[in-house]
């Protein structure tokens, strides 16, 4: 089971090349995470103060297949599964809605959960694990 | 009448001060400013190279009232009004939603039209300034 | 007396118009800001938490003049001035340097003091109260 | 043989984690690699208009090691390398200054010479060629 967000791009997403700047494309699976997880009921504004950890991410790679343009209408799907008990990955595709729909992007990123003080690896909190491993069972 | 566009905050907007970073707020004003190009049956994606004119932004400005965080919830009012026949203002009001709506920000900026090739300022293509036109005779 | 910066205009601060985003001259303006501040021993890095203070930009203003593209090479001229004790604001000037230098874009940000926690005016630190006077002073 | 690139982080680079946002990194690589085409006298400004070919990134990667926050000075060192007559790749090292060095992140980009019209892969304009080759066999 995936998370589907929709987005508009914008000319703040665009580089002089006229298309989408490749670095953007991260943000903007970043954004279909952050909306993910507080669609879970994660509420991200107080999470790592409430916890105690942090989640960097760790490692990402982005495979551009076409380019994006201004007000083009995307669908990013976001799909987390567990590495190890204090890693999981987050996977992403970004589709073109329209009369076809087409990919446009893959890209996944790597999390660990880390201790905001001792930056000593931790078991991921309660709520987050159980919104890495639902979508895993579900799929 | 006023166009409104609702819209999350996200990290990517913020900075290490832990708020929004200053000048996200006019990329923030802009997106709002092209989705109401958009409703209006604008293609921005298509409409300058179709109309041989470029409207770039010749000023703008902007007034912080109160900060933003990750996950806040806005939404922003964008308000067109003709200065001359080839320039034209939008205002924005940057607005959080919640129990109780607070105003976060204010800001304007100008654009004037002119000839792709010869930068000489132009009078707004028929659709552009119908736009402008019609939400200024509305208020 | 004003601090200059240096910087090339890379593709990240442009757009789909083949031209630096309108937005992106504040964060650019920023830059010179940060760097003035650090050439005056001011350590950004430990500055707010060393002194309990807060200094958000609270106003901005931008006059866009001609576009700068990929490649060009820009001075930033930036020079601070008191408005009140716990005010005061920075006045940028951006030129594009080659054959025959030109000015692009003159922009202006005022700043406020306050307390990190109760939100509370304060008067500026003495090191930045310094730095401000300093180039009050020597124009 | 690399291209060194020094660089100071500045607050737009960062976000709310107070660190450098994971995204940034490849601009701050893509800034990099502009700046050794430069250095080798390629026009990126007329670079692509004057040879008809567009060289999109393909695909990156990026690992992220360690943290940066304001005021850090870092160094990127890039170093292209062929793959076939008309994609090739670009590796980063991301590395911290100070007292000790510290490798902060490594990167990669992978890029492919197309038409700009017909979107077929094309060779390498000879400059862009002799880029990727002489530091390809200097190592």
């Amino acid at each position: 089971m995936s998370f589907a967000y929709s987005r508009t791009i914008h000319f703040a997403d665009t580089d002089a090349a006229g298309v989408v700047y490749f670095a953007r494309y991260l943000s903007i699976c970043h954004e279909a995470y952050e909306e993910a997880l507080a669609a879970a009921g994660i509420d991200i504004k107080n999470f790592f103060s409430a916890t105690g950890v942090m989640i960097p991410v760790s490692r990402s790679e982005t495979k551009y297949l076409r380019p994006l343009v201004v007000g083009d209408k995307i669908l990013v799907n976001a799909r987390p599964e567990f590495i190890t008990e204090n890693t999981y990955a987050v996977r992403y595709e970004i589709v073109k809605l329209g009369k076809v729909e087409k990919l446009i992007a893959e890209a996944r990123t790597e999390h660990v959960c880390i201790d905001a003080k001792t930056r000593e690896r931790q078991p991921l909190p309660h709520h987050l694990a159980a919104w890495v491993n639902q979508t895993t069972t579900q799929v």
